[in-house]
């Protein structure tokens, strides 16, 4: 609705009205009148509790952040395609396009628990975040490509790229998916992230987004989509992101999905609470397959049941909490553990391995009683 | 911690790293690695399900949207001061800060349930939102100035203006708080939203926010702080924002803090259910006291408390749930009312208003089972 604009305070210099309306249109804003700018949210909207603000998403960066220009910025579809495409972010905008909240984690994450430690970044339990990502799907630019039968997978190139051990000259980030996942696990070319352009960090202007697996395989500042029939072997598909055991006789595997993991978000490590019902509350997540139970133990007692709060989720963190009742004063640790409906769950210890992905153990928080 | 600098592909244009990490660093970020750059969420960040994404947040603007230049901006503190202050941003982002989850309600939320119609924005019921707003509390500003004895209240003006009816010239968006509102309700002076610089859409480059009040007393583009021992008769002050009635006999009340309401967000008005165990889940507030109760009523039938999530809150929205079974196809409606602690509930009709303020009356969703 358009509604005739008020005399304003020409000493004022002031937003763009007509700026102002597309930018509103853009995050999905219900406009009420344009001009002065007012809107309301939607109710949908309103499904807070997933996706959380930008400026609180880790970040996990392999070399500097790309500021590329997206003018002149354009992905290339090549290889095995009947159609190779040279695509603007226009024509990517142009398409029909979906939003989804996908929780993203670092392989990473909680490497600093493991026994004895190992090289990489010395993550606690916090490279894990959730945003609602907007975009065209893969499968949509691969079809309008045209993927010939003989192909088997698909390379993404981001356009970061620096020296990295054991290779000469520049290596830039690249990531395959074979194309059975690439049905198994829909990605996302997306070019906005809650509900705003991309930002530098966070790949603009396109990142793939890949629901439920480990954050490596959302390419940033993608560039370039390769779809071959060969195994692709890069430094980051290959000699990095793989679990590997010092033990001969079990191979080596790929990082893909991201484990079942619970958390504990409240109370915080040593806080300190009053006697009676304490209120525990956190996430849990699986890219297996939607979580069907968290369980909390008590200072060593049983496991018990936590609640789920709303639906099972697929792409996205789902809220647990649970009430218990402390009776004595002193110190007690909660540990909190989540299954998946898989019937995959975390391990007393974390898995060690040496790269240090996956370190999935079962959290514990320690509180005082007062 | 800052590691050795890996060789970057120098082709590639980048984001200047020390730019990214003190982004990072005002963003809560806990940083791993500087460059490049590695954060991860910091635990507390993760109490997602208040804050939403900024995008998301509805806008009420009275005026067009000054753009204001935040290296002239000042905020002038005077009237009854002993000191009587001119600060630059900078001045505040160097004073101690605070960090706070704040739902705003624009007071006409609701307005369009109004039987007659009243004028005024039509809104549904997504006038609502809740950010994380960080800044400097207003009394450690008027701390520093010094109010002075005799004073009673403290007007807030914004850059925004224009014609309003009744008036030649220009009006200014002005409020103003009793000094007793501003120690019940102690509102910020906010220059970030959900972590990150506040966009202009939101008052940049501060804003006034009064935690618990309707959305009008959370003055944007704030610019000059009055310290007054008069009562203020500004247009937004007197002229609007107040409940009237067509009854003589009652008199006009001014519109304060948020009436209770509990929304619905899932499931959707006419969304199809299949048969048995429905999930229902949303939102209360109520700007009087923390919410004491949801309940619940299917088809007419009596009203059940539903689960509410997490811990009784102040100055944001909680989440509530609940699972109700649905044995029969056809339409169901189910109405969700809010209890505060103070006692105050919904009405089963809103309470009509000459301006069509704090329409709170019980929701009502209907959808269709299978």
């Amino acid at each position: 609705m358009r509604a005739r604009n008020p005399e304003v305070d020409q000493a004022i210099p002031a937003m763009d009205p007509e700026e102002a309306h597309q930018q509103a249109v853009r995050s999905g804003l219900v406009i009420q009148r344009s001009d002065p700018l007012n809107c309301e949210t939607s109710i949908p909207a309103l499904k807070a509790g997933t996706a959380m603000p930008t400026a609180h998403h880790y970040l996990r960066n392999h070399f500097r952040m790309p500021t590329l220009d997206s003018a002149s910025w354009r992905l290339t579809v090549a290889g095995l395609v009947e159609h190779p495409l040279t695509l603007s972010l226009g024509d990517l905008q142009g398409m029909p396009s979906q939003t989804l909240d996908v929780t993203l984690e670092c392989a990473g994450n909680g490497r600093s628990t493991l026994r004895p430690p190992v090289e990489g970044e010395p993550w606690g339990l916090g490279a894990v975040s959730t945003a609602e990502w907007t975009g065209v799907s893969l499968s949509e630019v691969l079809n309008r490509a045209g993927v010939k039968p003989t192909a088997t997978e698909v390379i993404f190139r981001g356009a970061d790229g620096g020296t990295v051990g054991g290779h000469s000259g520049i290596t830039r980030f690249e990531r395959s998916l074979t194309l059975d996942e690439v049905r198994d696990f829909p990605p996302l070319l997306a070019f906005a992230m809650n509900a705003e352009t991309l930002p530098v960090e966070h790949g603009f202007p396109l990142r793939l987004v890949v629901p439920r697996w480990y954050g490596v395989a959302s390419v940033k500042w993608l560039t370039e989509i390769d779809v071959t029939d060969v195994t692709f072997r890069g430094y980051f598909q290959h000699e990095r992101y793989f679990y590997e055991w010092d033990d001969d006789r079990r191979p080596r595997e790929p990082v893909t999905v991201q484990r079942v993991r619970a958390l504990i978000t409240e109370p915080k490590p040593d806080q300190e609470l009053e006697r009676g019902d304490l209120s525990l509350r956190g996430l849990a997540w699986s890219g297996a397959a939607p979580i069907a139970r968290v369980e909390v133990s008590a200072a060593g007692g049983p496991w018990e049941d936590a609640h789920l709060e709303g639906q099972p989720t697929r792409d996205s963190w789902q809220w647990w909490e649970m009430t218990i009742r402390a009776e004595h004063p002193g110190a007690v640790t909660f540990r909190v553990r989540a299954t998946d409906a898989a019937g995959r769950t975390q391990p007393e210890q974390p898995e060690w391995n040496r790269l240090g992905y996956g370190a999935n153990a079962i959290q514990e928080v320690t509180v005082r009683v007062r």
